[in-house]
């Protein structure tokens, strides 16, 4: 069982929170999600003021330093996701994205890291068939 | 004269390209911007692959190694800057990040982070006039 940073846009914008809880649901199955909330389809957007603010910042960048591994839907695009990635990057984390390539164009700063696993995916069973692979060590 | 990275969306998304350009050239008039392609209206947002695409992360990042500071408008959502903003903070850049406020929530992997430095702004001369605190060191 491992500890998963599931990274997700929440404040770049909501259109893939649905999907954000299917996926962070079929990695609750065997593994336990830290950041459960991306999915969380009320979840506020709203600011909350540097000092509040400070207290999301502060569990979130615990959690990536406690998680095995980080899993990332890039495709709607969030300045969160991307500083989160790199936070991970640094601190070592294996780090797995997912993007659904007929829709965006990912950043050139995350396709020419060559530490990122990328994974383009057309539907969900492909990105669950993926996620599966990954979990059980036979992506490589 | 300061070499300043300026860092904006491009495949995330080019509505505010066209300001982006006009804070390059305000900034151009005494200081050294090595990230002017941010602000070319006809820049390519398309992928490259991952060998191209790579020449691209190893400029840029060479320029965040490099720069004296960074400057940063964050009204458009973009995993690329949000990777720049952690990677500068990293190397300890000075980071000032900008964004219309009537129009979006920024992170709070942004505002929760008491490294950097936010300004909110409502329109141009604004924005224009913190530059200059900035850049003559009274922004304090």
């Amino acid at each position: 069982m491992m500890k998963i940073y599931f990274a997700g846009s929440i404040r770049g914008g909501r259109v893939d929170a649905a999907l954000y809880r299917r996926i962070i649901a079929y990695l609750q199955r065997n593994h336990v999600v830290l950041t459960e909330h991306v999915g969380d389809l009320s979840l506020s957007v709203l600011e909350r003021g540097r000092a509040s603010d400070s207290a999301i910042y502060l569990q979130d960048t615990s959690w990536l330093r406690d998680c095995d591994l980080l899993i990332a839907e890039c495709t709607c695009p969030s300045l969160g996701v991307g500083y989160e990635l790199a936070y991970a990057e640094q601190l070592g984390k294996p780090c797995h994205l997912f993007y659904r390539k007929d829709q965006v164009q990912l950043s050139a700063m995350l396709t020419g890291d060559p530490y990122f696993k990328i994974y383009p995916y057309q539907n969900e069973q492909e990105l669950f068939d993926l996620l599966d692979s990954i979990l059980t060590g036979n992506n490589d």
